[in-house]
């Protein structure tokens, strides 16, 4: 069971240090401190476990230091920010676990990036020393690169030369379209195993500066000063607590039969109203702590249950608790906790979205799939709702934007792409829907009677679990995203989907393939028929 | 060697009749005449033999009847319109064989949707039997779907409940982006391996009308006269002649070195300059020819060559006369022939994009990259151009606008990203560029002198191909489309590589794969690991 939950006295691999509004985060991995066996965590090279540790210094960051305004990356190892990931991890571990590998550092990176979209907050890469694949893939998920110019350290993407894959965690996209490098430079760049330093770096738009070794410290904090001094600090921050066992969140794996019953319980007692008394809530705050432990469970039934195909949506509670939190954080939207709460909410149902498993949505009396709960609805597969009239489906303004899909939009706008008028009718007088009114609607699937319910859904399940598991995630990676793509939904629907092709590709991971023969006496042979 | 060069005498599996203004291009697959051996294409199922008649058919109706207002798309066979690929081909063929299988219907699609958005030309399906799988991704390429009622007929993408692949030639991202289909419908819809029928068929967004039998062909020509009525008709024709030896078009392979060498040779001697002269010249003006031979050229480098990784791409000629041919085109644009001449040589270079091996492009002194030519250098992965003062490049009004890459984006547009007021340099007073102009604006990547010149180029291609083909596929394919995704990119990047990744998964095409052991007595067995 990989746990995914850490914190900084835990840490391993990262330290963190805060000084006022300015935080280091510094890479210090120890070769020995692996997830698995086989391998060594050289040059500050990363596995999965390290890269749990950068996202929970982010989250922390972003949570328990609002005052921060400047997050620098580092490495305390001479001569090297980062070497990427572990090639010998990589080697040896299955198909699946690269490609939930890649899609967590992926999300990490674009976590930073929303981080410092949305809060304000930036990032600088000092690099130290060379980064090289996924070192440098981190890098260029920070809004700044400055790299030093000492004869030697690099920035590099050597996937592609040295072992027959991509850079895969972004790596390619974020080249062209967030840093925009010319193509045919980027061509050259991701071909050139050495990578290139300083002056042709700069040139290239791969950094925004170099400083010799000398000055580098001092380049970085004068940068740092100036960008600290631009903005306002917020905070006090709130404490994230370890998650024991999950309040809201009930997980039930019926591994025979490959689906998970996952029920997610809406707010009960009292609920803070203010900032203040929600700052004093703290991440016990139901907004916070629900979705905290949705999160855990999703990322752990991504690694820990790979045969689990379906997850069965389930939501239990009062939609008017629900509608009245989400009426609190839309009051309070530019308090910097709400904020951050609502962007957290934000970044789980993307994860959702994002999750190579099926979800169905199960709607009965006493659920309560209303505002950000409605989400999850909106996020599955599929929806089942009872035709009874107790059950009911609500809207919220939380449902107009502050929830946005990887692609930019809303789900109920990617729901209804076709007939954007809807739009008007489930945010017009009436915001809440009884199954009658949710199918006209068009908010649900399929609304069953109450004698066909039990055969519809047992069926349903049965069917869904039969089919091919792979053909499913190319399906709903394909159904999922209509509508605009952004530079996220390009990493995650073309760059991931051509690295996962490449990874089961014998010129990777056959006997003869690079990734297979790197470091080793033999070398790579390739079959040269291009596909 | 696979031969995409036909004509309507020749065909064996479509008919093409053209009565005025309207022209029905029906479905008669003949079972026996398949590309290879090994399976039978029955039930008006397709291979790629079948795919290449159809791509001759729209692009005749094009040069050779502009007065077709209305293409509607039928079949000859009792109660079936087309059972989409065939399952048997697919099952028999290597992984490349099938991708570049679907590239090429996906191409033949968006050439069908590119006559209905530039020409006006509608495309109707007129299912008057089942569609299935590819059948049914064939009628979504159309304008309106009109499907028989019967109580059998149904329109169903049946590939991943019983074959654990994807409806890949455009179907899922047509479905939720052209359709926009609700995606809780879209998964059920692709699920079901019956499909839907009529009613619900239409309720549901995946046809426009269903009519009993009785009327079917009544309403469709009803429907096709409507169309019809509110068109202008252009005209007369030009005849596609056979394309023999190629005159504009120079290929040398390189098969131990796994390159080629492909010149095209500019226009020479008097070219037309108005629509009269242009139509006399017919399929002979070198605006046409030129790009019919490199069209040819790349399908056959596609499937032909598959161990060539890369092209060197170079133009021998006169810079000014080929900017006079584009100064003729610019200056007719709104003439139906120069409209169709611009049109195809925007889908050849889109073409070139989406090949899948490697483009350097050679710029030496008596080269003529200029105007739509310049777009081969911009199409191309890098360029090498000689420090000379006698080589230079040079822009029009055609790299302006007229041959949008796939994204929508010119391929100048797509390059100056980071800088867009490099596009008024580009088109400013001075439009032509030496060597050092042309480096210093970005236009080229390497600039070699004399000295270096020979030893640079033959390294670049020696280390090129030497890379893994599978890792440059990928890169090339992230690198080469920064920018805006449109419906057609889509297609290509996300939706393609999730089909190529599934094509090598062992669900799919290993011994227990359902591709594997469709129509066998065996019985497909999952992995069922999510990945």
């Amino acid at each position: 069971m990989i746990n995914f939950q850490t914190s900084p006295d835990q840490y391993k691999h990262w330290k963190l240090d805060i000084a006022g509004p300015v935080a280091t985060l510094s890479m210090d991995v120890q070769e020995d401190e692996t997830l698995a066996e086989g391998y060594k965590l050289k040059l500050n090279s990363y596995d999965l476990g390290v890269d749990i540790e950068l996202a929970d210094a982010v989250q922390r960051i972003r949570f328990e230091h609002p005052e921060v305004m400047a997050v620098v990356v580092t490495s305390l190892k001479p001569r090297i920010f980062c070497a990427g990931a572990n090639i010998y991890m990589l080697g040896s571990s299955s198909h699946a676990f690269k490609v939930n590998f890649c899609k967590f550092t992926n999300e990490t990176r674009c976590a930073m990036e929303d981080d410092s979209r949305h809060s304000g907050r930036r990032y600088l890469a000092a690099l130290n020393g060379t980064a090289s694949g996924g070192g440098y893939e981190l890098a260029i998920a920070c809004d700044e690169i400055y790299l030093v110019d000492d004869g030697n350290s690099a920035v590099s993407l050597p996937e592609v030369p040295l072992l027959g894959v991509l850079p895969g965690t972004g790596g390619l996209t974020r080249l062209v379209d967030k840093r925009k490098v010319r193509r045919d430079r980027a061509d050259v760049f991701s071909t050139l195993a050495e990578g290139l330093k300083g002056k042709r770096a700069k040139e290239w738009g791969l950094i925004d500066d170099y400083f010799p070794r000398s000055k580098f410290d001092d380049s970085i904090k004068t940068r740092v000063q100036q960008l600290v001094a631009q903005q306002t600090v917020a905070g006090p921050g709130i404490k994230l607590t370890p998650l024991h066992d999950y309040k809201y969140v009930k997980l039930e794996l019926n591994r025979e039969q490959r689906y998970a019953d996952l029920t997610i319980v809406g707010p009960a007692g009292p609920q803070p109203t203010t900032p203040a008394e929600i700052q004093e809530f703290g991440d016990s705050y139901w907004a916070l702590q629900a979705y905290r432990e949705l999160d855990d469970v999703l990322l752990s039934l991504r690694v820990n249950e790979p045969e689990i195909g379906l997850v069965c949506l389930r939501t239990q509670g009062s939609i008017e608790s629900v509608l009245s939190v989400d009426q609190t954080l839309s009051a309070n939207r530019d308090h910097w906790l709400v904020r951050e709460i609502i962007l957290n909410m934000a970044r789980v149902l993307r994860r959702l979205d994002l999750t190579a498993k099926s979800f169905f949505a199960i709607v009965e009396p006493g659920s309560c799939f209303a505002g950000n709960l409605l989400e999850l609805l909106l996020a599955s597969d599929r929806s089942y709702m009872l035709m009874d009239s107790d059950a009911a489906l609500a809207a919220s303004e939380m449902n107009a934007g502050a929830l946005p899909m990887s692609n930019g939009l809303t789900r109920l706008q990617s729901r209804f792409l076709a007939e954007p008028d809807k739009l008007d009718e489930v945010f017009g007088e009436k915001k809440s829907f009884d199954t009658e009114e949710a199918e006209e609607l068009g908010l649900i699937t399929f609304a069953p009677d109450d004698l066909d319910w039990e055969d519809e859904i047992r069926v349903a399940i049965e069917e869904r679990t039969s089919l091919s598991p792979d053909a499913l995630t190319g399906m709903e990676a394909s159904l999922r995203f209509a509508g605009p793509e952004t530079m996220d939904t390009k990493i995650y629907g073309r760059l991931t989907a051509w690295q996962n092709w490449i990874f089961q590709r014998p010129n990777a991971v056959g006997p003869e393939g690079a990734l297979t023969n790197y470091g080793k006496p033999t070398q790579a042979h390739f079959d040269f028929k291009r596909t």
